[in-house]
């Protein structure tokens, strides 16, 4: 290859890491919005639809969906429904992503506040470790983990993803 | 066009929207240390520098600035000095953005955090819309709705942005 | 030098930046998890990884250490490792960065959540002034300092750092 040709695969290379960088804070910055407002199934699939076909959330030991439907019928539920109908805000930390070609990890914090009697109340405060894998419809969750930091063993393990994060 | 000349072309405006999409989330990052050291009409208006010529800070149905000096007036009031005194932190969630040319839109959460009695206490928790555009001074605010996460449908409406961005 | 090139070089000192300022951010989003897991003097040191050899962390008048050992030693007590052990988050907002070549500044806010009997407390509300230096190792913290939003002069001299940032 010449030398223009090799400095503009270089940079062809470069941005194209730089765009799964942002694309991957994208799909994370999708989830609160979609989740404050999935007060039906129909519209908990919207959140699902950040996963991929057979990506799965979990939630703690045992509580889990998988795919964008089994996403739906995790927030399903009353609880979930009367945060939407109450007030409520799922927000996340900027994370810190590590890209390996179609692979992505991410690390970041997560928030949910919840409105009552005029008031804002900080329900959980978690840590979330995300697969991503990138698909012909663009970077979907292949794997959500997300643990309260409650001081368990489990959220120290989640948390310290970080040290095999490049 | 040559082979070279199409892949610069392509490379420049990939580079374009992501300097675009880095400059909005900065415009963004600012507005928290702008407002919370606003004490007079004059710190005001850094903050309200941040929006264009006509642009609108709707805060509330109702209640909005425009333009520079009228978001400057916004923030001028006791509540908004006793904040800046005391010590409180308006804090932007990473936000979800979306390109279109010389437009922008971004979704996002915010926080308003006072310190009250020596403790900290969650005053506000809101959803924020933002409509941005490119000018000669860079990239300003033309609109910002902002909606409390209070259970009400003006902010679910707000939320249901993000099933419009790209 | 050739149209080509000039375009070329243009392009890659703009990636540059751009990957600079992605990789100041990557720095700053690593330090929560790592000081969340920070149990013990020897994980301390993976914190204080995060700055240069003669790095400061100042968390408030006459409260600094200095280099990776200072740093861990800053972390190793009582306090924080009960933070560690019960639950907690220091989380960090989305930063505003401004580049000057190897050198970097980041304004943003941070938060220290803890887990108190089974519910979480917002402990620390804090506003940051980063310094970063560009190293054979990466970008590092050349100084950080840390100042609590209780309303104190110098809180506000730290947020309105933001007024020299490009």
């Amino acid at each position: 290859m010449s030398d223009t040709e090799i400095r503009l695969a270089r940079l062809e290379a470069r941005l194209q890491a730089l765009q799964d960088h942002v694309a991957v804070c994208q799909v994370i910055a999708r989830y609160g919005p979609q989740a404050d407002t999935a007060d039906t199934y129909d519209r908990g699939l919207k959140v699902g639809a950040l996963w991929a076909a057979d990506g799965v959330y979990e939630l703690a030991e045992g509580w889990a969906g998988q795919g964008p439907d089994g996403i739906a019928g995790l927030l399903d539920n009353d609880v979930h429904r009367a945060l939407v109908r109450d007030g409520a805000a799922h927000i996340p930390s900027a994370p810190h992503v590590t890209l390996r070609g179609d692979q992505a990890t991410a690390i970041n914090y997560s928030r949910v506040y919840k409105h009552v009697d005029g008031a804002f109340v900080v329900w959980r405060v978690s840590v979330n470790h995300w697969t991503l894998t990138r698909t012909d419809g663009g970077w979907k969750v292949q794997r959500r983990v997300n643990r309260l930091l409650n001081g368990s063993d489990e959220a120290r393990a989640v948390l310290r993803a970080i040290d095999q994060a490049a």
